[in-house]
């Protein structure tokens, strides 16, 4: 029961005051974690609250941006800086839906990432009902020719993540999927575990070369069901859609890199990553403003310690709406050796595992990482460490090691790519177990001489 | 703990198969409730698919009453009817904000009832802070000239609801004070409790004769507490509003009326009322779908007993925007006395007390069916019955016997008034106690011959 007795004691101790000490690898995470934690917490409510959605490519990403240079500055963190690129932007416009018949009432429904527009006149059209996604597979082509597909799988919440892999592909895949079998538009129900609350999830969908996009868009999963039961009365369902986006053509985004400096600078850095931009409909809290509170906490928190690696911080770029910026600094950062990714990107709920991929060179390393975290109540998982969408390039270019702090998923997608992903919904005493979880691996990380990536490199 | 043991049962028990019985005052209520807990579903399951949002004076709510007759007639209840009446109308518009400067965001907003427009061009001002209605009342006369008051504030959930007296005051009076004072329009933040979610609470406000009505809207709560810390770092906050709704001047609207008859007719009816108008954000399935469905299961429940005296089903139209429909019935049925009235509509979740309104000498009455209440979990109250909303009419004018079925109303004030009152919503286990409790106080009502009005009689 240690490790209960813990983490109550982590969450319990928010009301000690703060205390100054020299930092060391051996301090008590716990402790530097009440020190640091509130960075964590100041910028997940900067972000949220002076700049609010921030969607890649936008106006708003660009403040975001400039609030982060400004932020990692006065913070004291060296080499901040911003890396430039040019991304291809879509942006929402008009989004509504009614049922025409047989019985007339409105939905709430948010169009997905790169859908086409209905144009200002909407689209009307007979709904074709798919439990799943594999059932709009199995439909003949042309099947659905003038005819609005519906999509409702049965996502529920898993502590891993994993069902987003499992019933994404509604989203991922199921407008490309209906395009190709001559469908007007699609409407799925959510990518999301919430089913009381009337928020339709965003979140990119992406449509082959070749076939032209179509509406596509998600209900909130109250209204997908009340679809599914107005369907299974029996009588065709005419629904009507105004979906507007827009493809605004190329615009700008960057990356936000800052540097913890180490005394060996013949040692590759470590970065660790999160990212900044945030879907439009929210104030991208839990995604990821969060993430980019809890590595930038961590790093605050050992820089009073002698370190000899130095820890790079990547804030990227328009993630959501393509993974622009973690493919842009791959590219840019080609040829700096890197040691190591590690990334937060699952929203401030506790880390309940941690996994690694390391040279087993490095299994001294990984078990003393383990040791340290245990008291957090972290288990060790037996999963290869994978990283973060925004650090995936870098580690398959680089066949860098990976250390991932796998964060509870049970609620994330009760709030994810919705508006409800607000500063509300952060747990301070979860986000506070975080900060100490990350400060614990980067005293390991930083001081260890030893090689990081996997033989053999590229 | 017989209370819970009880309750664990009735939950337990949706899987029992249905039986024939004949239906006796001395039957166990819970049993009753199993066989009949399915028609309050069906109602709330059917309002709120085939009909959805049905706002007074709307042509959605005259197909509510449409549903409501066709449903009424086929469960084979007597006299069912329309009482037609007409009612000045207010629909929503556009409903949008931001925030220009110093942090440009959107925030989540809904018009107030009666709220005025902004025009097609919007409004744009410096906000105004007041933490409480009574902060805003004591603000000096003309000093708001020129801005956006915003009241902020702290309404809790409570188990009998009594915070929405508390609270509540910032929406029914807060923009009249405003627009008294000055104010170019009035943001509140919503009157609900659901600190987590981003749906404001819509609701009517009222402005007195003679006050030029001003724009009157309600922010979610994250969107309230996002501006209030805008506002606590110190710098004017301008926000912009657009908000369109229109008055439509007097349009149709109506009450539906059903009975049970008694064997007694010189015995003055008992009047069971909910209202089946909703507001238009959500599908009104907590407010009030869910009431007509309690009332009505319970209704059915007695049809196989022997009974003296008739119970009147009143669904109510048009009560959320100036209980209408109860105003009408009051005044069309004046001539007709009546006995005593109660009312649902007050959600789905369980009853947890009982209070009375009646003459001395029914007390063995309240004994018995306290009595009865008592093993579904319900303790009895001290407080004076007073009905609701749409029985407030009739029982002043005849001074009429009430019992109040008091509900939980903990998780109330997160849903009310919001998209979020759908289906999803209702909690079965706890529909269905619902349902016996109503069973056992009208089986108890319809065989008492003795007199339930108060002295003296108006």
């Amino acid at each position: 029961m240690k490790i209960h007795i813990a983490f109550a004691l982590l969450a319990s101790a928010a009301a000690l005051p703060a205390f100054a000490t020299t930092i060391t690898p051996e301090a008590d995470p716990v402790q530097i974690a009440l020190e640091h934690d509130k960075i964590a917490w100041e910028i997940t409510e900067g972000l949220t609250t002076e700049v609010g959605a921030r969607q890649g490519g936008t106006e708003a990403e660009a403040r975001g941006r400039a609030w982060a240079l400004a932020y990692l500055r006065k913070a004291g963190f060296a080499n901040v800086r911003e890396e430039a690129f040019d991304m291809p932007t879509w942006v929402r416009g008009e989004e509504r839906a009614w049922v025409v018949s047989p019985f007339p009432q409105k939905f709430a429904i948010t169009a997905l990432g790169n859908s086409s527009s209905t144009g200002d006149a909407g689209l009307e059209a007979e709904v074709a009902y798919f439990p799943t996604v594999d059932a709009l597979r199995a439909a003949p082509d042309g099947s659905l020719t003038g005819k609005i597909a519906f999509v409702n799988h049965n996502m529920q919440p898993t502590q891993d993540g994993s069902s987003y892999g499992a019933f994404g592909v509604a989203r991922f895949a199921g407008p490309n999927i209906a395009a190709k079998k001559g469908a007007l538009a699609i409407v799925i129900r959510s990518i999301g575990t919430d089913h009381n609350h009337r928020n339709p999830h965003t979140g990119n969908t992406n449509f082959e070369a070749g076939v032209n996009p179509i509406p596509a868009a998600a209900l909130s999963i109250p209204d997908a069901d009340n679809l599914a039961r107005m369907i299974q009365r029996g009588k065709p369902v005419t629904l009507r859609l105004l979906l507007t986006p827009q493809n605004i053509g190329m615009q700008k985004s960057g990356n936000v890199i800052a540097e913890l400096p180490g005394s060996n600078t013949a040692l590759p850095p470590i970065v660790i990553a999160c990212h900044l931009d945030s879907w439009d409909l929210g104030t991208g809290a839990i995604d990821d403003a969060a993430g980019c509170g809890i590595i930038t906490a961590a790093a605050s928190a050992i820089k009073g310690m002698k370190r000899k690696r130095t820890i790079r911080l990547l804030w990227a770029g328009a993630e959501e709406v393509g993974i622009w910026g973690g493919k842009a600094y791959a590219e840019a950062n080609k040829t700096v050796p890197h040691a190591l990714a590690m990334e937060s990107d699952f929203g401030a709920d506790r880390v309940w595992r941690v996994d690694f991929r390391l040279p087993e060179s490095a299994k001294p390393l990984a078990d003393r990482i383990a040791a340290r975290l245990a008291p957090l109540g972290i288990g060790r998982g037996k999963d290869a460490a994978s990283g973060g969408a925004d650090v995936g390039a870098i580690i398959a270019a680089q066949n860098l090691g990976v250390i991932d702090l796998q964060q509870d998923g049970r609620r994330y997608f009760d709030l994810h790519h919705t508006p409800d992903d607000t500063l509300s919904m952060i747990d301070k005493a979860q986000l506070r177990q975080n900060v100490a979880a990350w400060t614990a691996v980067l005293s390991e990380l930083a001081n260890y001489e030893g090689e990081l990536t996997i033989a053999p490199k590229p």
